[in-house]
């Protein structure tokens, strides 16, 4: 049976509509995807009750994937002592990679103004719940893991904005073999690492994320014919 | 300035909200997450305008990326000439991968009559429009391309089905080289492909996407801890 909203919604959204804040459960997809944002900064004293994270999870598990295989695997660790492992960890892979890309000058500098600091700041194991995603190498092949889990990892971004909570994708604890996570998760060689999703309520109200317009990017037929 | 979603809504969606067909733009997010699901079959002779192609790519381009570089690139076909070459070169590898799949046995053969049965009969090319998504090697290193698209792609089809679309995400037409996409559309080197997206009106309603319970892909803490 396909689970319906009611079940997905134990408990009613705390707070307004504004910003990326709490949001109500009922606003539409076009308004919630356009104020969707990356949080680095979290409440640590307000909870994410199991029955909000399995909510994101179920929505997570309704993207699509390469011949509907669902290889994703989730492990939702709340440990506070992992969690500030997992925090550490991301803080110095956060340091060493926008160095290294402001070096390759592949990002302007305003970008990072722009960014909600806590990243560089250790706001992240603020996040009461951090959610490992990764795919199961014995479900599907490894070339198609990633269309096959980042659209899932959407799908949970977006749900936990839609229950009020925010939340930051990020990669920098699985790259390369992420040992840290396979140890202190007990992770088996056939899985595959994806993403470490850090979810809470949001320490402070963010503003519309800044995006270029999408005109700026798109082609008519080939590439280099303006849209 | 940030797109708002009067700008995003040209014209009220067309039908009823049942099933996966048009839905009401005013429809949650985790409805519309619930019910979104890959069309196979597209009606060729309803129109997907200009103004929805750009609302779906504005919320595309509202997903998060790696240090907010927005690295993807869209070229949005509409040739009859050019989507047929994507129908047949998309049958030919389908017919390929799940064969290869089954005899494997990676997947289930009931996984197959689940599908809705067009992309094995040719029906990808009834799509209107095919949105073909790269990302620019010169914004962000290729380690981080999927993570920084597959989000955008998530997004741009659940804004096709908030918009009363159905679509199909593919990954068929890019694996390899992708040699053909890259002819007929002229793209330089510097573009990484990663998926082509066929958008349309669904030829027919189909029912909910069928899913295993999150629960049971999801673990506490560590690895094999039940949820």
């Amino acid at each position: 049976m396909a689970p319906t909203t009611d079940r997905l919604l134990p408990a009613p959204p705390a707070g307004p509509g504004g910003g990326t804040g709490p949001q109500a459960a009922g606003d539409s997809f076009l308004d919630l995807a356009l104020r969707q944002r990356a949080h680095h900064r979290f409440d640590p004293q307000a909870p994410v009750p199991d029955a909000d994270v399995m909510a994101m999870l179920t929505v997570a598990t309704h993207a699509p994937s390469a011949l509907n295989t669902q290889p994703w695997q989730f492990v939702v660790v709340r440990s506070a002592e992992v969690r500030r492992a997992f925090g550490a960890a991301t803080r110095e892979r956060w340091r060493a990679s926008t160095g290294a890309a402001r070096e390759k000058s592949l990002v302007p500098g305003s970008v990072f103004s722009e960014l909600d600091d806590g990243n560089g700041g250790g706001g992240l194991e603020t996040a009461p719940v951090v959610i490992i995603v990764c795919f199961d190498t014995a479900k599907i092949e490894p070339a198609h893991g990633a269309s096959s889990i980042y659209p899932a990892v959407q799908n949970l971004l977006l749900a936990a904005a839609a229950l009020g909570y925010g939340s930051c994708l990020t990669t920098g604890l699985v790259d390369g073999s992420g040992a840290l996570v396979r140890e202190l998760l007990e992770l088996p060689d056939r899985l595959e690492l994806m993403a470490a999703v850090f979810v809470g309520r949001p320490a402070r109200t963010l503003g519309a994320p800044r995006r270029h317009p999408a005109e700026t990017c798109t082609y008519r037929e080939v590439f280099g014919a303006p849209w």
